[in-house]
């Protein structure tokens, strides 16, 4: 493949990171890839996993860059942007991987020097594991990718739009394009909600005192165990989406308790008509999701049991 | 393996009677499988699938059994039971599989003839698909079996426990005795909320205006797919399973409310450390589950993402 960027610094070095550091080289995207991580032990370990050229310093390893991934959790967005500002080069693209863009943007835009173009993205991809060893260049591949292109007039965005495009479809990524305010709102229903309900039904399962942590473990095949993986994801990086996506996300939540509440009133009323109504639309959407390709038909996703 | 059964009848024959005609015959616990569905087109499947010896009439079926199994919905078993009843043979251990005790415990009780042994059972394991064609004879293989012995004061009840206990074993089962009531507040709390949560959250995203239904299909990879999976569960078994675990229910569930609500609240109020500390416990119990071998460490559950 023919590079889609000479040279690509990548700010974060865990699972995203690590992995579009793997897949770029692996597919040949970007002949030369430099990292950097605020922690020193990440340093040290993306060193030891020969990711690429690893710096001590942000700005030092975007010097050379022509794209930029700020590939840390949201609320270190606006920090990252910061040192890596004194170092990057005219024209450079600039971008993210954060899971909410609206103030992920301003963050980026408010930190910025004039002379960059930033298209901020999001793959809507990932593991419930994290830290660069759970990085891998296979994990974009079929998935999507969000950018959302910010409003800037210079004749020379949409080429460095495009540019990004390219680059993330190297890696084997389907991309879309979509305004910041949609894709909060958007990924608010499927992946922030659903990512809050496990949290707090796993916590909750924890709390209780009618029912031991040892039982729950024992019979959790029977729907617990898929709530857990999904809660197991890094805390660091949904407490800063639940602080910077607060408004989408009380909007759904709002609406997923109203719904609650009037299931729980057929439960107690004895409303079964209700109950299988409703049980049977939630059916459909999942031979939809399958017919999407968007999971395995496979019973438990192919796992015995 | 010598038989534990030399005949066994099975009463409904969905995704979990199939499996135990199968687990059955493959494993030799029982020396022949006779089976009996309500409906003559999931009948006329079992003999196309040669399932075992399939019967027209519920108590034609169970004529000579020494175990017979009622495998229908929670609220199918009093009518089950009555139809079995009048060709129960003397000293037959009779159980069922559905997934709350205490409710089908006194249906069973109420229409079952005196000389027969009731011992009501829940094997904790599944898949999302139904019907005679969805069994296979490994599905009970490590998981658990929960018994909830009647308090039965003949002599020989003891025994008859353990002979199903033994059976169960011979598909693979690991066997537990718990009380009926505790059963039922355990499993309201891992399988019972767990399906009701992701029922909702499902039909939820289905009724949303602001989201389109296809933009909810597209991006479920990123947190909604894994909840159309356990929503994709048989509507009618799920229906009997509220309307018959009430009171288990509705507790745990006004827990997961109030619980939701503080969540809620610290979102709303942007308390990024009581966020942190909620989900970093989470992530803890994920770590259990796998531990305990109740699922695969593997990211999403080894399938590409």
């Amino acid at each position: 493949m023919t590079a889609v960027f000479d040279r690509i610094a990548i700010v974060g070095v865990g699972l995203i990171g690590a992995s579009i550091a793997r897949a770029a080289a692996e597919t040949g995207a970007a002949k030369s890839v430099a990292l950097y991580d605020v922690d020193a032990a990440v340093r040290q370990r993306a060193r030891e996993l020969a990711l690429g050229e690893v710096f001590d310093d942000a700005a030092a390893a975007v010097a050379q860059a022509d794209l930029v991934v700020l590939a840390v959790p949201v609320g270190a967005m606006a920090a990252a942007m910061q040192a890596a500002a004194p170092g990057l080069k005219q024209g450079a693209v600039v971008t993210d991987v954060g899971s909410v863009k609206g103030a992920v943007a301003e963050a980026m835009r408010a930190h910025a020097p004039a002379h960059v173009f930033l298209v901020p993205g999001h793959p809507v991809a990932g593991t419930e594991h994290s830290g660069p060893d759970a990085g891998f260049a296979t994990l974009f591949k079929g998935r999507w990718h969000i950018l959302t292109p910010l409003a800037d007039a210079r004749p020379d965005y949409a080429a460095a739009v495009d540019r990004l495009d390219a680059f993330w479809h190297a890696l084997g990524a389907e991309v879309e394009r979509m305004d910041a305010a949609r894709h909060d709102v958007v990924l608010a229903v499927t992946s922030h909600l659903p990512h809050l309900i496990a949290f707090n039904i796993v916590a909750m399962a924890e709390d209780l005192e009618s029912v031991t942590e040892s039982e729950v473990v024992k019979y959790s095949a029977s729907g617990f165990r898929d709530f857990t993986r999904i809660a197991a994801s890094d805390p660091t990086m949904w407490r800063d989406v639940f602080l910077n996506n607060r408004e989408a996300v009380l909007e759904v939540l709002g609406r997923f308790s109203e719904d609650l509440a009037a299931l729980q009133r057929a439960i107690r009323w004895g409303e079964g008509d209700t109950l299988y109504d409703l049980f049977d639309r939630a059916r459909r959407m999942r031979r939809e999701v399958i017919e999407a390709g968007q999971d395995t038909a496979a019973p438990n996703w192919g796992r015995e049991n």
